[in-house]
């Protein structure tokens, strides 16, 4: 069993945490909280351990009525690996307190790149050597790479061009802007997101134009690839369609945004309404020439999190990428199939299920 | 076994199908969908039979690939009664389909009054004699009667009255509005909100106005209560505290909005997220003289949910008012109290989890 701390039980933390606890091969040793708020509460409601993420704040928290197993030092000591999911730019002050206690340490993409021995997604990721540590990509990052990476295999990638309109903050985040307004951020084109693309794919030539919109739920992608080799509009469908961190929205199914979207995640019960796939407009996938075309939705809360499950076997097991995929796809649920899509995928799902 | 059906699996008609499905004495018989679109494919993935709302739509079902059990008659025909879950306006279409079929009905708040034998509140209504309709009143009207009810009976309300702010549209909804704006609507003051409330609380003076702002998370009620006697704050608290249909929002838990409570819900392990309680922000409760403020939030999606389950009982059986409250809050996990909370409840019941 792989023990796992999670520093920082926020957006992403309280995912990650649930994810692990999921998987046969880990076990959760334990989650940090700055603070005594209800995301704490909902700490000890799932049953985990909560540990002090600031030494002199253990006392909060008792106050509070809410037990503490410790501080994050503590954890630190009964772990194989911690996950950081600080707020981004905290885990660049958390890693020399990881390394003086020689804990193997995920960071997320919020941070530089530079902050760990390398950056780290599941399918597009080459070969990672011998490493201390590992920064899963943000979750734009995630999108792309997940993307780019089958069609770069299958038809070459000559260049890819790429808008972000991007959510402005989370759901819960009400001190997040825009709220009425697009706002090119940065106003710098090409966006950094590109080159973090790279850290992932190096070969890859993308450039990437970053918009912030007044939405909380998703991510929107305008995608242009330009491509060596000129496949049908119904070939790139296939491909994408057998990626199973990808979702193509299948055409006659009315959803028509992120809140249906969201909704739909609800109806096939995922946990918090979670969309762990990139969301493909299956009617936007275009070929026009040796241009692909495509819109795609990327749930910010929640794509990265699998891929953090997988960082953590690639860090601290020698166990294939291709067999840590398919632990995490199972043990999570990840790959959404439609009734209503070509496949079928679903409708057998659900004749099994029966 | 009280056989049910639910004609309608939208917003507010998956929510009910979902909660019928929870009850010891319930079957849910099936659900109607005029399209074969992602809720009906929902309601197939629950295990749902599924039933096409209009006769002659049953084919378009079966060319999507989704599997019809029957039309909304034979539904009709195999059930006690019928939750209508239409959306607002076609529900009086449909009356006279249930009683060309002798089907007892429910019928939810966006429908006149007249609709029915009665409205219901489970917490407020009276007694209600024998009748074949009942309509569970609206989102709004379902906040402002579980709160008004035990102030009236604690202390007398002299007299309420209360600034509606109702988000634009559900989360799906893309064609609503406003986007950025915040609209009187109705223009005219006061509103239809007060005299639905007294539908359920016919002794009440309470006046509303009502707005529309660009949210689709929840609405919220800005409440002011002339009480006939004066309490303290303390003693409002308690009594608000005491009921199991409001969440009273704790000052220390961090929850500032409504994207924090829907939040709050997820980490609790509500399906969609749910808030069936209003969830009334404790610190905004407050006595000045014999004028009682508060600010509440109540999820449109949710509140009623619980209240069609009980008017179900009230329709098609003898069972107790109390006893059918008892009985729909222990299946469905209704009472939302927090660690953080004065009163410890949930902190009991985390420890009793444990």
């Amino acid at each position: 069993m792989i023990r796992v701390g999670v520093n920082g039980y926020g957006t992403i933390g309280k995912r990650v945490a649930d994810a692990v606890a999921a998987q046969p091969d880990m076990e959760l040793v334990g989650v940090t909280k700055t603070s005594p708020d209800y995301g704490a509460e909902a700490a000890l409601r799932h049953g985990y351990d909560l540990y002090a993420a600031i030494d002199d704040r253990a006392a909060a928290f008792e106050d509070a009525g809410l037990g503490v197993a410790g501080t994050l030092r503590d954890l630190l000591d009964a772990v194989d690996v911690i996950v950081d999911c600080a707020p981004a730019g905290i885990g660049e002050r958390n890693r020399a307190t990881y390394e003086a206690h020689d804990t193997p340490a995920i960071y997320q993409g919020g941070e530089d790149a530079a902050i760990a021995d390398d950056s780290f997604n599941a399918r597009a990721s080459g070969e990672i050597g011998d490493v201390d540590s590992l920064r899963v990509v943000s979750c734009n990052t995630t999108g792309l790479s997940r993307l780019l990476a089958p069609l770069d295999e299958a038809y070459g990638v000559e260049k890819a061009r790429v808008t972000l309109v991007r959510r402005g903050g989370d759901p819960s985040e009400t001190d997040r802007g825009p709220i009425n307004d697009v706002v090119p951020d940065p106003k710098t084109v090409p966006s950094h997101h590109g080159p973090d693309v790279n850290t992932i794919l190096p070969d890859v030539d993308v450039d990437t134009a970053a918009l912030k919109a007044p939405v909380t739920g998703m991510h929107t992608h305008s995608v242009n690839v330009t491509l060596e080799r000129k496949p049908t509009t119904a070939e790139v469908r296939e491909l994408l369609r057998a990626e199973t961190r990808l979702f193509l929205i299948p055409e006659g199914a009315g959803i028509d945004g992120a809140g249906a979207l969201k909704d739909y995640a609800a109806d096939v019960g995922r946990p918090r309404s979670d969309l762990w796939e990139n969301c493909v407009w299956e009617e936007s996938i275009s070929v026009e020439g040796r241009d692909l075309y495509l819109f795609q939705n990327v749930h910010q809360e929640a794509d990265v999190v699998p891929e953090n499950v997988d960082a953590i076997r690639e860090l601290v097991t020698d166990t294939s990428r291709a067999e840590s995929l398919a632990r995490t796809n199972e043990a999570l649920g990840v790959g959404l199939g439609s009734l209503l899509s070509d496949d079928g995928t679903a409708r057998d799902q659900v004749a099994a299920d029966d």
